[in-house]
Formats: C-alpha cells, sequence, structure tokens
C-alpha cells in the first residue's frame, strides 16, 4: 500500500513518531485529514448542511473541530447528545436521526432544546408528538443499496413509501411539522446510481404530499460516502457531481434544504491502528498456511471485519518476499480472526515484534471496542 | 419459557425485586447458582482439577465465590492475571491457557508465580523456555467438534498432533516439563462422542512420547459443557459419565491428571439480562414482520447472538396470543439485529416499556460489551 494516498511525509513522521511512544495496540488520529474532508465536502456540497454521524468516532477532540468548523451533529443516543451539548455544541445543530427511541429519551432531547427528529413508526411518532410537541419530522424510507455498500443500513432502518405518507400526515395531524425524508444508502456505498432511484422515490412522497396540502422542505440524503480501503472507490467529487445531478433532475423547480450525515468518510482516512505481531506459526509441519496473531482483535476496534466486511491498508516496514497469511486477533476466541477468506501478503521474514499499521481506521473502531473481552482493554487512541 | 428450570420461586422473586429498582438494561448473576453449578461439575469429576476460564465472566463477585470454593483459574491475558492475584489466588492455581502470547506477559506471567502454559507453536515455546525457565508446558492439539457445537474454538488453536509431539520433545530439549496434552471440543458442544476421538489421539501422542522417554502426566479436555439455553442439552452427569469411560478406555493402566476449563457450563445460567421493549413497529402497511425493538443490542452485551450462535431463552410477563417478531437493538447499525431467522413469539400486546428477561446470560456478555457503541453504555451488572 502507498502511504502517500493519506498522509504526506511530514506527517506520516508525526504519526510514527507518536507512535514509537506508545505501546500497542492504539489507534492515532489525525485531525488535519478530518478538518480536509470536511473542507472538501462542504465544497462539493456547498449548500448542504453537514450532520456528523457522531456514532463514527465520538471523540471529543473530533466533535470540538467539526464544531468549530460550523458542522451540525447527527445524534444516535442521550449519551451522544450529552457529550455534544457538553462541548459547546448548540441544539440548533443537532438532529436525533435514530428512529429507535424511548419516550423519556425524546423528552430529554426537547428539554434540552432539540426540534429535528428522525422517524419511521406511528409509536415513535406519537412519543415525539407528546414529548416534543411542534418539533419537526423527517421520515426515513427503505432504499436499494444493500448490494452495493459494504455496510448496508436500510434494512433495520427506514419504512416503505406508503407508510412513509401517512407518517408525514399523521405528524401533521398531532402538530407537528412534517419536514422531510430521509433515507441511507448504506456505509461504504459503492454504486453511486443508488441515490437516483432514492432521491426518485423521495420526489414521489414530496409530489403526493402536496396535494395532501404538506410542503416538504428538507431531504438529509443520509451518509454512505467512501473512505478509500483496499479497493478502489470514486472520490467525494465524482459522488456529488452525480447525486447534485439528481437532485436537479428531480428537483429542478424546487431545490429543497439538503441535509448530509457523513461519518466513515469524513473520520475513517484519519486513524491508524498500530497493532504488534504477537506470534507467527503454522498448524502442521507442512502446512501451507502461516497465521499471523497481532495484538488486536475483533473485539478490541476491529469489529468491521466481521464477514471481512471491511478490508483495511495493511502496512509493515519490513519488505522483501511475501506470502498469503490467515491475519487472527490475540483472545481465546475463534471468531477472533480477522482475515481468512481475504487473504493478505505480508513478508516471510515478519516476526514477533514487528509492527502492523492499519490504516483508514479512525471510524468505527474505538466505540465498538469490548470493555475488557479476554482482559484487554479497549483501545486507546491519540489524536494528533 | 419455564422459570423453574433456572431459578426456584424465592429465587426468582429476589432477583425480580432487585431488577425492579433499577434501569434497564442491565444483567443480574446469581451467585449461588454458580456455587451450585461448581459443586455438580467437582462431584461429577471428583478427581479433576477445574480450571474456570474467567474470559466467560471476569466478574470479581464471581472469582471470589470461585476462589473459596477451591477452584482453579485459566486465565488468557496479563489483565486477567492480575485481577485474580488481586482477589488472593495464589499462582500455582493459575494456568496461562491462551497459545497467543507476547514474550514480555510470558515473562511476568512467571514472575508472579506461574509455572503452568499452554502452547501450540515453536515460537511460543521458545519464549516461554526463554522467559519462564523449567515450566510445565500443555501442548494444545485440534481437534474435531465444529460442526456440532455452537461456539467452535478449534481452527484458531492448537496444531496436529505431528507437531504436538515435535513441540513436547522441544520443550525437553529447551529444559522445559512437557507435561500433557490439552484441547478443546468447542464452546456449548452437543455432541459428547467428540470427547471420544480427541482423548483417543491425545492417547497416541503418550504412546508415542513414551518411546521418546518422555512421560506425559496431564490431559487437559478443556470446557464444552454446555448452558441450557433454547434447545435441548445433556446434562453435566450425562457428560461426565460418557467422558469418564472414553478416558478410562484409553487410559485404564495410568489414569493421567485430568484439568477441565468450564466457563459458559459454570457461570452461563446464573444471569438473567433485563431489557425494556423500546418500540415495536411494522415496515409497511401490511408487513407480516412485526420488528421488536430492544434496548440491549448485539454491541452492548448480546455479541453471541452473531450468526444467531446463541438463542437465549426470553421471558416476558404479557400472556395471551403471540406471533413471530424480528428483535433488534437500538443503535444504527443493521448489524445490530438480535435475531431474524429465528422467529421468536412474543405477546401481541406487547409494548414499550415492557420488560424483557433474557435468561442464561451470564457467560460472554458483560465482558464483549462494548465501551460506547452509538453512545450507549456497557452492560451494567448486578451480583446477587
Amino acid at each position: 500500500m502507498e502511504i502517500d494516498k493519506y498522509f504526506d511525509s511530514v506527517t506520516w513522521a508525526e504519526i510514527k513518531a507518536l507512535a514509537n511512544t506508545q505501546e500497542t495496540p492504539f489507534v492515532v488520529v489525525h485531525l488535519e485529514t478530518i478538518k480536509k474532508k470536511y473542507q472538501e465536502l462542504h465544497q462539493c456540497f456547498p449548500f448542504a448542511k453537514i450532520y456528523y454521524a457522531v456514532k463514527a468516532n465520538p471523540a471529543v477532540e473530533i466533535i470540538r473541530l467539526l464544531s468549530d468548523l460550523g458542522c451540525y451533529f447527527d445524534i444516535a443516543s442521550i449519551y451522544e447528545l450529552d457529550r455534544v451539548l457538553g462541548e459547546g455544541v448548540t441544539p440548533e445543530r443537532v438532529s436525533f436521526g435514530n428512529t429507535i427511541k424511548k419516550a423519556k429519551d425524546v423528552r430529554a432531547f426537547y428539554e434540552k432544546g432539540v426540534r429535528l427528529f428522525a422517524t419511521d413508526s406511528e409509536q415513535d411518532l406519537e412519543n415525539i408528538a407528546r414529548e416534543a410537541p411542534g418539533s419537526k419530522i423527517y421520515v426515513r424510507v427503505i432504499t436499494e443499496g444493500g448490494e452495493t455498500s459494504d455496510w448496508p443500513l436500510s434494512r433495520k432502518f427506514g419504512c416503505h413509501t406508503d407508510k412513509a405518507m401517512d407518517l408525514l400526515i399523521l405528524a401533521r395531524d398531532l402538530g407537528l411539522q412534517p419536514y422531510g425524508v430521509s433515507f441511507h444508502v448504506g456505509s461504504q456505498q459503492h454504486d453511486i446510481g443508488v441515490w437516483d432511484g432514492a432521491l426518485s422515490k423521495v420526489h414521489s412522497i414530496f409530489t403526493r404530499m402536496k396535494l395532501e396540502g404538506i410542503s416538504l422542505k428538507m431531504i438529509n440524503i443520509g451518509g454512505g460516502f467512501p473512505a478509500r480501503y483496499i479497493s478502489e472507490v470514486n472520490d467525494i467529487p465524482t459522488y456529488s457531481e452525480d447525486i447534485l445531478r439528481f437532485i436537479k433532475d428531480d428537483f429542478d423547480d424546487e431545490l429543497p434544504e439538503i441535509i448530509l450525515e457523513p461519518g466513515r468518510s469524513l473520520v475513517g482516512e484519519s486513524g491508524v491502528i498500530v497493532t504488534e505481531v504477537v506470534l507467527t506459526s503454522r498448524k502442521a509441519k507442512n502446512d501451507l498456511n502461516r497465521w499471523v496473531f497481532t495484538d488486536i482483535g475483533k473485539f478490541s476496534g476491529m469489529i468491521e471485519t466481521l464477514g471481512e466486511a471491511i478490508k483495511y491498508p495493511l502496512y509493515t516496514e519490513k519488505k522483501g518476499e511475501t506470502e498469503e497469511v490467515i491475519i487472527a486477533g490475540p483472545t481465546c476466541d475463534s471468531m477472533d480472526i480477522l482475515y481468512e477468506e481475504y487473504k493478505y501478503e505480508l513478508p516471510l521474514d515478519l516476526a514477533a515484534g514487528d509492527r502492523l499499521y492499519w490504516f483508514a481506521t479512525g471510524a468505527y473502531t474505538t466505540s465498538y471496542s469490548s470493555v475488557e473481552f479476554n482482559g484487554f482493554p479497549a483501545l486507546k487512541a491519540y489524536y494528533l
């Protein structure tokens, strides 16, 4: 892998310098990378409001940085809300984007000043009407895209079009403000075309709602923009150009407010997980498979290797001849194998104590980490 | 499900009384259940040393209880070791059972007095010879059993017979004490017969090592004894009767020391996770699938629902007509669906705020829990 796809040589030297003073495993997060990603996204979607999906990496360092840049925040729980407000973010810059929420949490969000809520069910909508009266509502619809995203997100969330329209009407009847429609095409979405289908669906909802006297104002086009892992992906300008054309095709007469909810694409590439080889071994004398055991595992920060869904770029300073290996974590759990189907190539002379650098690990690593599986502590993080 | 399979009515009333004072989600662990399970296992294998697999639930309350009962401890990491020693366990009662370990951790175990180590590779063995000279070694062999256990454990750990013998000879040549052989048939193993095959393999190693002048003393027959989840399992006396017969068949002339490493079977049934329904919904007007969202998820204590591997008995106080549902957790992650293929039946009038009790959740729940995925804290635990 090429380091300069991620960091210039000065930055990489800084990351290495910090890394050299610490015991593995840990992640180094480079905040300037996040700033650049935010600015690029902002330039590509100049009229859109960017709501950072805090769940991707809830570190206060990242919240502070994005808050200073004028970012908005997509929040999944009362715990995330308290952290974001604690960093001085005002509640007008918060959306409660989780459609699964307790009534008492809806009340708590309302009392703290939040007025923008996602929903996809009657029960939730009735809770919002009672606990957060008069708030703005956007309904999440189910979309295609599960086959072409690396981490699909639609099946559990959202509802079908007919139900979405019922919910928007019900929202009005309950004294709420039916404000818009959201969708999520799946995290790490490779096929830009799926936004087209989703936007057409949204447009038909806008049109049919007008007949009901409801004038929707906003489309939340979710996240799904990719981080660069092992496979090639299009860059953000390519995504934005296509998506903006799709929006204009459907809404040329009256462009609605656009909300984005990036997580992975903002913070993924900022992180480098630094680990150490614990052991290498073969299971039998003439075993063709070499196992490389590293001191990070599925349950200490690399949960997105489940099903080998996300394949992180891997770097080692050892050069020379390589062979295909199986890579596994340090716990007594056979589930804790990182890559077995996909074969990474690692140097034959890779040995215990050598460091392995996992690039693009800034998203969905620290917060997923288990508290103490097999006694191992949660993933440490350093911010540069 | 029948509560009295797990707790008598007095105990259940105590658990409920505690549960009623707390906000969900949390787990209540009934220590007396663990004591009974330990005593039963001890009676069934009166001559065996029982090493509790601390990873199953590393709570100090459990470590103290088992320590007082005379239990030994199977340890996966330096962090687990420090906790166990901190509770007054002496190092002679500890086995470092993880075959994946850093040289510096081997040294730390040795300096703290541990003299019993598992291994399955040359590199690890050389580390032990250097950092823990003269220690007792047992070699872990790969066994069958992956198809009939609910959580297979063999593929990542252990080595084949030829290699195991090489390692035992190498151990002797490096000044270590080649002490025994271990295997693990997989967690929640349904087929008792797999112990027979594994023991025959161990017997052939014992025999062939004698020809090399090495007299092995111990068999570590691992864990794998089941907890009672949804499907019927044999009881521990049935397991012990068969396994003891297998041992006698092979080793009648000279019975070796036997070590057991139970985790799940000791602590699994002691726990009840108490959760609350957050929401129920359908995705379309005439959707046949009702979704029940609960306030615990895959990433906050229920990771063993991955692939729906473990199906916990589920209890609700609502009675009346039921229907099949999909059960999912509270986070913004579509992976966080607990059961979708296996359909639990839940009452039609189940509503937000109703409590769901997940039985047999004492093992592999708290410690697997993520630190703050979607902001949700790690699973709380109360010990009764």
